[in-house]
């Protein structure tokens, strides 16, 4: 049983497996084929925040594929209220088969993975955002530019240096590809994001550069971006992120700096007219609209990879078990 | 592919072909076979306001259905916070199978409907209120006057021009019945929506009035009554409602004033002991519990008509898909 | 059919019939056979309050039997604000199969089953909690000291007379059992609870005692707490409950005064270092994890016992719907 918090818990090769198995099953699904593969389970999400993506993403998924997620938004449950965390992770691990959790802290979803009996996903803190990075990935495998590979590409993360921003570091230096954040000094990634960046490379082939020298988007296949605003608990006003960002918005001036053929991404929700022109977010480079598509690709196959542990019963021990019930149910119930 | 905004934007023939397709659903589910005419398909239910009938009813009808509905509340996404209504119907588009939303104003759902390329559904907004429409006549189908057809039969709005007065208006004179809006000067149906109401009797040989004549209620098949309090965003203070609408209440002298047999509507809540008796809504001539169950019954047939240009996989794709996906968890991830 | 607001309304039998048939189910379960008992029905789930382990227990039995449960939580629907309580179960019946309410006071369940025309299940009010109680009795039965049946057990409720207590008290003495309520004068079950006790034990043959006198604990098969805030309505300071309540903490030398052998039980949840020591919650004598997934086990029973009467369509029934349905899509849909 392993839990989903950190993409630096999995090795490169499970990371491609996750990535691949969230592939092979959208494709069934393109062809009307609807796996069962989540079938009598449950999802329990709780969000200490609102969100779109995230939120309507995991529900689909299990509904999808045969099994029911419950929405256990802010102020619903108990959780860190009348409740510690950890005995909300044993009694919940009682009650479903599988726990997201977006959080503020991310010292909630760690404390609660390690109270948890079933598998936990990290569904955004404020230190990542790791079911977005496997998402991210199935965006850039499916447009990867003619004749490249995943390690072959050039990835630049444009603005401030949110959890976003980490993730894709982290993934991107994980699988061994070249990753940039161009951002403004004092919203650069910090040194403990750029200690994780350096063992990756190391250990992968990958390089990263943390900078705000412009000339680094140079050739980049993939700009991506993110609000100015910051975390939501604590925004920056307009007029304050306006005079800190104004150089790092994607626009068309910047996307010519990338190489031919580069490709907008954005995790949104976006700013329109700040982090990004209109002009960029709805041009035919733009891979925004797909990357919030493949939230959905990246959480059925997260949810299919985490519980593959379990054993399923074989039909005679199905049948047996109706059997018994059947029988209980005419003779007490009268059912 | 359609979106459900306004009945206008549909002709008399496909608006009755919606009531019986829905007729013909409940029809089914009475006889306990529940179709799977939603099957894999995930609704987005969004509610900028509370709601009981609209949401239950949406709800109930996707699970009996194969499907499931997703409700997005107030402040549990971003569309209009973090996030344009335009890309927000661009995302959902993309993570769900068709869109429903209740909307404070009723530019937020056209603006939905023209940025989605996934079907949307109007479920109440300032203007109108087009899913209790159909639930509505559904409720006058089945409880025709002997020996009269659609077209024979009078139905009397009483009091505040509410969206649901106008709704009423629009699907009656477009169906070619008998509409009156009995309502106090200053609250009665507006020059715009009598514009509807005369184009619509043009066309369909219905007629119309709007008037605050008692003798107009005479000879009525059906009347109907909405709440005196006007939209949920600026209620008026009941003092000042009781003053205005006071002869609008309907009681057991304004039911008399109606034919033999004559039918009590509400599209619920009631204030009672305001815009109608205990004696009246709780009476055999009352049908506004059954209309409040042919809201479920409307749900279904609309989310079946809006859905029915999808094309559905042969039995051999499904194999091939299956058998694909099968083969890559069996080889790739063990399962 | 029957509503289940009180275990009081049940025999004893019925009352066993209920916990049996929850343990069957959850055997079934176990062995990996989702009986498809709720299949194509609707569970309306009207929560006036936060709640943990009701909310999900309910939301995971009904997808677990094949059917589906709305999350109707505060604000979410007009009952009590805009809508009578009485008018909401009027409507509700009509449009789901089910309905289970938490409420802040008892009358309102009371008031939502007298209109209902569906089941109606108290899922805690301030008077009582009783599918707590069928949860519980579960764990007990699942966990009886060797040798000795159900009515050979004490069972002492330590701390504020809640209204888990008044509940334990209530179906302990229904079944024959040895009730003990040890808590401090002021916060003891009160007369009219004691009148249910008493009449309960006469029928029954078990027994019951209120009293602050520490050696009513000596002997227990079970020790039961619950936190000592009192409702969530009128919580207690912090300071003033230690105050109160500080002799009637479970801890190590309070269990040390039950049997040997003798278990801990919690509704959850806890408040660790008042009502209960880590020490006891976390040992191996502690049943309160275990409680908290038969909170799931009761649902399930409860669902399925509650809807019994609903008679199944024949085969021959099911087929001539379809094709009567089919029929109706294909000429007047095309679909």
């Amino acid at each position: 049983m392993r839990h989903f918090i950190d993409t630096q818990d999995f090795s490169k090769q499970e990371l491609c497996d996750i990535i691949d198995l969230s592939l092979a099953i959208k494709k069934a699904i393109r062809s009307g084929y609807y796996p069962p593969l989540m079938k009598d389970m449950t999802l329990a999400m709780i969000f200490q925040q609102s969100s779109t993506r995230t939120r309507v993403s995991f529900e689909t998924a299990m509904s999808q594929m045969g099994g029911h997620a419950q929405y256990l938004g802010p102020g619903m449950i108990q959780l860190g209220g009348h409740e510690t965390i950890g005995d909300t992770g044993r009694v919940l691990s009682r009650l479903v088969d599988i726990i997201m959790a977006r959080v503020v802290e991310h010292k909630t979803v760690v404390e609660l993975a390690e109270s948890a009996t079933v598998p936990v996903l990290n569904g955004m803190s404020d230190y990542n955002h790791p079911t977005q990075e496997i998402g991210d990935l199935c965006t850039i495998a499916e447009n990867l530019p003619r004749g490249k590979k995943l390690e072959d590409c050039k990835v630049v993360f444009v603005g401030d240096g949110t959890q976003v921003c980490a993730s894709l570091g982290f993934i991107t230096t994980h699988l061994g590809m070249h990753f940039v954040h161009y951002g403004p000094k004092g919203h650069q990634l910090n040194e403990s994001h750029k200690a994780v960046l350096e063992k990756n490379c190391q250990a992968s082939g990958g390089t990263w550069e943390v900078t705000d020298d412009r000339n680094a988007v140079r050739g980049a296949d993939f700009i991506y971006t993110d609000v100015w605003y910051g975390l939501y608990e604590s925004e920056m006003p307009k007029e304050e992120r306006v005079q800190v960002f104004h150089d790092f918005q994607v626009n068309r001036e910047l996307m010519q700096l990338g190489s031919i053929g580069c490709k907008f991404m954005h995790c949104l929700p976006a700013t329109r007219g700040e982090d990004v022109t209109d002009e960029v977010a709805d041009s035919d480079s733009s891979l925004c609209w797909e990357e919030a598509g493949n939230r959905l690709t990246a959480m059925r196959g997260l949810l299919v990879y985490l519980t593959r542990y379990r054993t399923q019963p074989t039909q005679l021990q199905l049948e047996c078990a109706k059997e018994e019930l059947d029988r209980f149910l005419f003779q007490r119930i009268g059912r």
